[in-house]
């Protein structure tokens, strides 16, 4: 399906470089680009054949608006299926201005954001889930979300749900077949062989399901609580993270208004620092406010760092007072994985090491003590390891598909739902006609993600959050 | 001469969007994207040919860094006379970097400021004029500047120093051979012909060198100043500007502190607004110190709009008053164009406005008076061909070359000088051997310009000032 008009957008970034990409796309994108580009050779751009690059200049009558190089796809063979022409000009603002202006008063328009990719789905040069990732991999910003990102761009998570799709299809058919000679009592689907598909559907529908937690996480960051009093070296504690990776650090605003967060990359995996108030502010702010706001941001983490001052614990009752709080917050929140983190431990009394290993240790919870000394970096290698471990990356390790986008983690969820219905339809002796309508429903699922059936509504609502000129 | 070693830079400006563009040049540069280049449909990317396309994987080893076009171009025929090649990725900070840090893993470095302009002119793809306009165009914000530098780029500047340069190289041969016979008395060098030479290099350099004062207002904007007590409608009458224009307003810091610069463009022009406080403010403040500013200000403007509220002038004394005010400017700053400007025309009785002009006109200066009403924009036009209209912006419509290159302003003037005293030596009879000194002084100048001859330090002043990746 070729679109009928030619759009133009600026591809790269808008702001002054040296040079700048625009791109035109569509049935005409060749001719208008021809009827304002002069050649340095006297070679007529729409001459030209695909994937070549010319040198000229591109003119608005007699007005020469620059030097430019000319890139030329003919399609199908382009990134949209159709033809198109990209313009590398001189990197002003006001010039890229000028040449889509030009082009907008000669047959061009304006391409809304993502358009171009939306193309390319139209014209089945990509699917849905490519597209979509298309638009994650532009926006990854760590090595592992990037991997995930350029693996489902390449079809990766698409194939392995197209190929259960075809098979499924297949004996979709076979049972609905089934029905026109239901009087005959034949079975030209074999129930052994789909017993087994529906296992193999029901294993990797799982294993996507159960990917999507991971996939979330490496995507968006691991977002990390850190819990303290004020001056316990929170801050130190987070340089010494960043110096020791030469990562990244930005500051970023939270969910809350007044929650700063760290981002830092640790093996290529993004973690989200999340500062928090201590959670002894209570003695000195009106009762319960201060617990309520660390509370809250603990909520918001995956992993809660808590961190102590190792050098102020004097006395055993110090520490009896740590586990109460402590098995506060497991109480409150059993699911997230706590680590405490004794800090200047390089000042501490080997007697007191003990007996914190000791009173720790006796906890129920969970919970995994480090020592560490934020200001030498001591223990710091320890904590990384220990983050990391919480994190399963063993299936992006082993290079296996990750989910990452919620719109394919619920059509997953339906797919899995159906085929459940499914498979209780045959352990319970369904016939034919009842079970086609269950897979039918899953097929249906599985469509949504590779965008075989997709609504305009959906598709908006995709292509609206790329940028323009892609 | 090529350079030995292979530069790699992003060319696109920073920061996320569609695509980016990375450059490689250099003698191994097709060689090193090769190695980490796997195409689409198994091509080998170094036996394309030039200017050419293809569609693949950067990689890392096993690792897919992204889906990327690989844009070819052979040397000589490149922008910088060198194998280039061009590598569009994904528009992702995160990628960018990856795949530029691999290339300078593999046998790349960093490219320095306008180092890939700067090898095109060591190659000898271009000239340093034409370098020094690669510059310009890309900082070029109106129509005025962008046609000046694509027109210097296209080496329209230089092709005619170049040529004036030959003329002039041929005389200085023929005379300089005479001293080789110059025991018999013999003329190589036509004396007639070489006049005429003189005279037309005279005509040319006056006219380039007149041109500068042109090119440089267009280059950098004409600054204005706006003069006039708080409350005349000094935004308003800026805003009724812009409005009918739909130019674009921004917000530049001035030469000093307290400075608001408003910028527009009337037909392609840049004018550049200097808001002012009131003249009349030293009634306020210490004596002195108000119109100390307000004279400083008029001082960085070539165009002075004096601004008053028509609709506040009731008796003829305030006209008095006016004209003394005016006459001040005048005699502190002769040289610059002054436009009384009479706002809120609309509210002003019929003898108020035929007192205000007979009174204007019998002022000794030369002073244009325009009755407008900012609010309604009446008037507006008028001013504005006024503005246009103090402009010399002849050359400019007649595609005449217009010097904005203080670099080249400083050669020509030299040239000029040497050329006068070449003139005086004909004049005076002087020998053959007196006049090539001169005349080996005027084509140095004139090569300094093209950079035929040029020191480093004047090499890596030009191009310290060029963005990364040009």
């Amino acid at each position: 399906m070729i679109q009928q008009d030619t759009i133009v957008a600026l591809a790269t970034p808008s702001g002054a470089g040296a040079i700048a990409i625009i791109r035109l796309s569509g049935n005409d994108a060749i001719t208008i680009a021809s009827n304002h580009f002069v050649s340095r050779k006297g070679k007529k751009l729409s001459n030209q054949k695909t994937h070549t690059i010319l040198l000229g200049h591109i003119v608005d009558g007699d007005r020469i608006l620059d030097e430019v190089l000319a890139s030329i796809f003919k399609g199908p063979n382009s990134y949209t299926g159709e033809n198109i022409v990209e313009i590398s000009c001189h990197g002003s603002t006001y010039i890229q201005q000028e040449i889509i202006q030009l082009f907008l008063r000669n047959g061009c328009r304006t391409a809304d954001a993502g358009e171009f990719t939306l193309r390319a789905f139209l014209n089945g040069k990509i699917d849905l889930s490519q597209a979509e990732a298309v638009a994650d991999v532009i926006a990854s910003d760590n090595a592992a979300s990037h991997q995930i990102a350029i693996q489902q761009m390449r079809g990766g998570f698409s194939n392995e749900i197209k190929e259960l799709r075809a098979e499924l299809m297949n004996f979709a058919s076979l049972i609905e077949l089934e029905l026109d000679f239901s009087e005959e009592d034949v079975e030209f689907a074999n129930r052994a062989q789909f017993q087994d598909l529906i296992n193999r559907i029901t294993l990797v529908l799982k294993r996507l399901i159960d990917s999507f937690a991971v996939g979330n996480v490496i995507k968006n960051g691991i977002p990390v609580a850190i819990v303290g009093e004020p001056n316990v070296g929170k801050s130190t504690l987070l340089n010494s993270l960043l110096n020791e990776d030469r990562a990244i650090v930005s500051d970023i605003a939270g969910t809350t208004r007044d929650t700063i967060e760290d981002e830092l990359s640790i093996d290529g995996i993004g973690f989200r620092f999340i500062d928090t108030a201590g959670i002894r502010e209570t003695q000195d702010i009106v009762e319960g406010i201060g617990i309520k706001k660390t509370f809250e941001k603990i909520k918001q983490a995956e992993v809660v760092l808590y961190l102590i001052d190792g050098a102020l614990i004097k006395e055993k009752k110090q520490i009896d007072a740590l586990k109460i709080e402590i098995e506060k917050i497991k109480n409150q929140f059993p699911q997230k994985s706590i680590l405490l983190l004794v800090n200047k431990a390089d000042k501490i009394a080997t007697e007191t090491t003990t007996l914190i290993s000791s009173e720790m240790a006796s906890l129920s919870a969970q919970l995994k003590t480090i020592f560490i000394a934020a200001k030498t970096g001591e223990g710091v290698e320890d904590l990384k390891e220990e983050l990391l471990g919480l994190i399963n990356t063993g299936a992006l390790r082993n290079n296996e598909t990750i989910v990452t986008n919620s719109r394919h983690y619920n059509s997953l969820l339906k797919a899995f739902e159906e085929i459940q219905k499914v498979q209780y339809g045959m352990d319970s002796g369904f016939s034919g006609d009842l079970l086609a309508i269950d897979i039918r429903q899953a097929l249906f699922h599985f469509s949504e993600i590779t965008g075989e059936i997709s609504s305009d509504d959906l598709l908006g609502n995709i292509f609206a959050n790329f940028c323009i000129g892609k």
